[in-house]
């Protein structure tokens, strides 16, 4: 590991700090080395809020003069809610910016590297690129595209089930698998289930984590027949959590308003109240500026995201243990592939584990 | 790592040479060390053939005087098909015998480390014990229960899906764990599949390896309605591989005796064509020397073997690819259990990958 390399990944590290706290910004970490001493760190806490570079820079001082800054991303050039960071770095005396990544929005990508460059300051791009890439891969997608980075997350015995013949499923996983699920429901802006689950599991969805700064995602229930109960717990908690159920336009008028009086945000989509159409949901979400979703659905809900291609990634844990039976539910149902060889192949598949349970991790 | 360790973990590395060649014996390995040099080594290759402790001390010579000697199991002290080897040792003037792990026979555990020390040879035992029993894992159930070590290998999507709705399978993991497979056949006594896969895969179930010395296991097809065809690939190679088909007494009489002409071995147990009985398969394998099955059957089949309890290890590769479908077949189906928490716990497991696939074992 160079030593680019090394204050680089400390940028990452304070970056992934705010995922989920930044949308629909980008995170960013910063980090100002003068003469092999840290003398500035930072990153982006909340949208519309100071920059990386600027609590770097303010920590840094007058030792900001002749230093190295360390960014995880292109500093911007434009004025958005805050004046550009390309100016700060000019005015604070910085001699060198090494850039994990270029900005991604192709508007205004290398423009802040150009700037920077055109006034002397040495700019070097490139340093841990794939793993600043990964950190903000909710806002790559979101920029990139206008849609929002969506996770699919399940959980399944070694033998492919979620649960019992009788429906029975806590729990496949351990303490600790369950533990990392909270940890990804306070990164990912909305957790997206099918009202099946709801029905069965009567579930919060919230962030069931002991650690400061916790904060809930916002709830997107699927429901193509306005079923969710008013004594659900989703619907008693939504004044507290941002709750959003996706109907059809046949959906009972009465039901949606006392549901909205509730405090639930209903969205009428499509006239099927057996297919609500997916594409038009995340467009919508995206336009609630909502950068990435972590669908927890049942083997519906999956199968229709996988087979519209909606799914940029997944967290698949393995329980080792068989429940077996004919009729248990399966991570995936829907109408499958007819061959063999086609079905979708996960690229950049990680493994690990969690006490027993086996975590795959992987891309489409 | 020990001394003592180095030269046992040669000795075990030898005696896995011969998994699958010395049924219903152990396999085993022997070391000969003389002032830290390797002096003799060998291992028991054929059931009646030379132990491995001759071997070892064959190819020792004069210089077995004052050695080490390192064993993976205790050696024999009582004439079977060979003569003991404790008279051997003793006779060759070996100073110091490491074992290690005692002869798991109840009847015989202990009497040959006995006879070595009354000789007043230096005796240790346990070295690598763990590892020693692993790589006779197959035998050590077999002495001490009279039944075959059952393996039950399967192969999934990370969906759970052992073919498509269709019943497409070829393939679902790549060349390399394909090829394990066919390891595994070459160390198993026996691989069984029920009927359905001979329908429907019309497979082979031999060794498909490019080595030296590789033999084909046993096949055993459980067929409670004799729907086997005549012209099943299994039929046909039945003069080169042993070949047996377990069936009900109801069975056609016709049918058994075209089969018993093609050169398949057709065994009739219990009245129930939909339920051939587990255990007394297994007993009559014993009977024939088996001390290991592979199970590659089907669904069906790895629900009954596993429901039963009958299983001791599994091999269970998960392809990271998604292949959907409410009605494609699962690994495990029969009732399954009721509740998540009787879901049965795989103890030991171990993760490896084969390029992209990964592969799981454990035991029950």
């Amino acid at each position: 590991m160079s030593i680019d390399e090394k204050y680089m990944g400390r940028a990452v590290e304070l970056a992934v700090q705010a995922l989920g706290r930044t949308s629909p910004n980008p995170v960013v970490g910063a980090v100002v080395v003068l003469e092999g001493e840290v003398v500035g760190e930072g990153y982006h806490q909340l949208a519309g809020t100071p920059h990386a570079e600027i609590h770097a820079l303010n920590q840094a001082g007058e030792r900001a003069r002749g230093a190295t800054l360390y960014v995880t991303l292109e500093p911007c050039c434009h004025y958005g809610k805050t004046p550009p960071c390309v100016d700060a770095i000019i005015g604070s005396g910085i001699k060198r910016v090494v850039v994990a990544i270029q900005d991604p929005n192709p508007q205004v990508s290398g423009q802040g590297i150009a700037r920077l460059k055109a006034a002397g300051i040495e700019v070097e791009v490139g340093v841990l690129e794939e793993e600043a890439r990964r950190a903000n891969e909710f806002f790559f997608k979101f920029i990139t595209t206008g849609m929002p980075f969506v996770a699919l997350k399940t959980a399944m015995t070694m033998d492919g089930k979620i649960a019992t013949r009788t429906g029975d499923s806590r729990w496949v996983t351990g303490e600790k698998a369950r533990r990392f699920v909270h940890e990804l429901r306070n990164i990912y802006d909305a957790v997206l289930v099918g009202v099946g689950t709801v029905l069965k599991d009567n579930p919060m969805l919230n962030t069931r984590l002991d650690v400061a700064g916790k904060r809930d995602p916002m709830r997107v229930i699927l429901d193509g027949r306005l079923e969710i109960p008013l004594d659900s717990q989703i619907v008693l908690t939504s004044n507290q959590q941002c709750t959003l159920v996706v109907t059809s336009r046949k959906a009972d008028i009465g039901k949606i308003a006392v549901l909205e009086d509730a405090g639930v945000e209903v969205l009428q989509l499509g006239d099927k109240p057996d297919f609500i159409p997916l594409v038009p949901v995340l467009e919508e979400l995206a336009r609630l500026g909502v950068t990435s979703i972590l669908v927890e659905g049942g083997g519906q809900v999956n199968a229709s995201f996988l087979e519209a291609g909606l799914v940029d990634k997944v967290y698949w844990f393995i329980a080792p243990k068989i429940c077996g039976g004919e009729s248990a539910p399966t991570p995936v149902r829907g109408t499958g592939v007819e061959m063999m060889d086609q079905a979708r192949k996960l690229r950049q598949f990680d493994l690990s584990r969690f006490d027993d349970d086996v975590l795959i991790t992987g891309y489409f």
